[in-house]
């Protein structure tokens, strides 16, 4: 605490961001990022635009990459917004379209950004407790004050809303945003994007860093209605002229050109899912449905905290959150299959071994 | 306007930008970016991260990139902030240091985004008009309400503060922050870096996009006493987890150890400005003593306005500020030698064939 600080720094309450290790050897499956590298085409891209040029700003209306955005998910240029990862987004819609006084809604369970960010802007919340199956209870996400928000699928359950369910859920909120954060939309969930044209209130977020293997280049974009994404441009120009680097901006446009490469990236990463997923339940481990590229698991016979720890000093990096609703449950994100396969036969050994 | 829109999004006042045209052959000196390339090994550094692991998060600490800073500033790691460019180190430092209900101070004549952050954020201010001179009014920065932010040097007027004077302003403010930014000050002006042990109010703000040829990557830095840091740290991680991407990171941690390189282009650029000063001069036009990478110059014999539009149709992008104080006058950055001379030509037969 220092005396310098703002009410607003005093008060804020940081996120704190999965372990990034340095050492190469540990199987990283914390962060949910993608096994496989992105698409040579893009890399090339990327290392076309590294030389003098860098000397200039980059354009600040990313007018070209809204373009490719447009086209890939058939929607007009205006109706798109473009931030430094899909995080920038979501603080910058946060600003946009939430109140200070009224109180937004978002499932007690999930992203643990939305409450920082609430916090950071003020912002009243009411966390919506899951169904018992951990599904989001749609009826209890309508009728918010301020607005909604949650991810599609949700994390970290994976657990997926169909479109239908989005669509009541919209319905029920007509004079405030619902926010549907889909950074994990590819690996099997339905997109509310096609829904944009009929709901005013709907913002839809998505990222490359998970579906395009781009989490270190930072990209993420909003699909809505043009006032909406002029709400953001707004707040945007009102806080930094230039988010994206020129890199990234090159990385990205052909990252979202380059779709055969990523469906079948997406394709095997589900792929693993399904074989990781029944293995798990072989060992008598409760494994939601996941539409995401991560595992919700409930592990038999040992603790979810224990089993985390003892994973981490065997270099196998997961994810538990120690809070009260999902305090028996380990988040892990699908890896190659051979990095599946040795976490599954070390999960197995400590089984037998603690037997 | 929107139904949807919050008060902030509705009340916002966006910052406009230069323009960033795209034709290569216009003569663009309107946004003061650096006429030389980044060195070699910059691009190089750049170049060997764009592979397979731009699938993983960068490092959300950006420890490494601290630790060369606080190597070429003389300081440690935790008197070392990062962001996404100097303008997102600038938005954290107004949400972090200043208060809604608290007016700051900052000069009337000076980067035309402090009153859009202030505006984001709802803290009140006092423009405090400068000298007949064009500088600054030293006096009349004093006790602040709120706190105070100032460029040095100064933009446009490229004049710059002495560090007794900047240490004036620090010792009338003992209970504020004192923002410097030092967006230009490599190119001449004194840094305040060495006053941060001896005032725990002062904050110092830097970019690699002048000085460094790296405006198409985004960073920028802030160098202040370890918990103005740590408040600008609580505002970061409330905001976005991972505001620098892994090409961007590599970049910047080999230009700020390439001095050499990068000394030889800052004494380039200064060279080029005293002799483009001089024959601005020698046309008769009035040109303010800048320690920036730009002139701030009253034309004779031509409106500014005149000057700004005619040179625009002519290929050359200039700066012109539609704003009571500083209509006589246009901003020109400072390009290369072959650039200036140009230019030049296209002012002197503009004049000729005007009169």
């Amino acid at each position: 605490m220092s005396k310098f600080w703002s009410r607003t720094a005093r008060e804020a309450k940081p996120y704190i961001p999965g372990e990034q290790p340095n050492e190469s050897q540990i199987i990283k499956l914390n962060t949910n990022e993608n096994p496989y590298p992105p698409s040579p085409n893009t890399l090339e891209a990327m290392k076309e635009v590294v030389n003098e040029g860098l000397r200039k700003y980059p354009t600040p209306t990313v007018d070209s990459l809204k373009r490719v955005i447009a086209n890939r998910e058939g929607v007009n240029s205006e109706q798109v917004f473009v931030g430094n990862g899909s995080d920038e987004v979501l603080a910058f819609a946060f600003q946009a379209f939430f109140e200070a006084n009224e109180a937004i809604k978002f499932p007690s369970v999930t992203y643990s950004f939305y409450p920082v960010y609430a916090n950071l802007y003020g912002i009243p919340y009411q966390a919506v407790t899951l169904n018992d199956d951990f599904t989001i209870d749609v009826e209890a996400m309508k009728q918010s004050i301020g607005g909604v928000i949650f991810p599609n699928p949700n994390a970290p359950t994976g657990l997926a809303l169909r479109l239908y369910q989005v669509e009541e859920i919209l319905q029920g909120n007509p004079n405030n945003v619902v926010i549907v954060d889909e950074a994990y939309v590819e690996f099997g969930a339905e997109s509310a994007v096609e829904l944009v044209e009929q709901y005013p209130n709907l913002l839809v977020t998505k990222t490359l860093s998970k579906s395009h293997a781009l989490a270190g280049i930072r990209v993420g974009y909003a699909i809505g209605q043009e006032d909406l994404i002029e709400g953001l441009e707004r707040i945007k120009n009102s806080f930094n002229s230039y988010t994206i680097n020129s890199v990234s901006l090159a990385g990205a446009e052909t990252a979202l050109s380059d779709d055969a490469y990523y469906r079948e990236t997406l394709e095997r990463v589900i792929n693993t899912r399904v074989w990781f997923k029944q293995s798990l339940e072989e060992l008598g481990f409760e494994v939601l449905d996941s539409k995401a590229n991560f595992l919700f698991v409930k592990p038999t016979g040992v603790e979810a905290e224990w089993l985390y720890l003892t994973l981490k000093e065997r270099g196998f990096y997961i994810r538990y959150f120690d809070k009260p609703e999902v305090r028996g449950y380990v988040r892990i994100s699908i890896g190659t299959d051979e990095e599946m396969e040795r976490l599954l036969n070390e999960i197995s050994n400590l089984l037998n071994s603690d037997c």
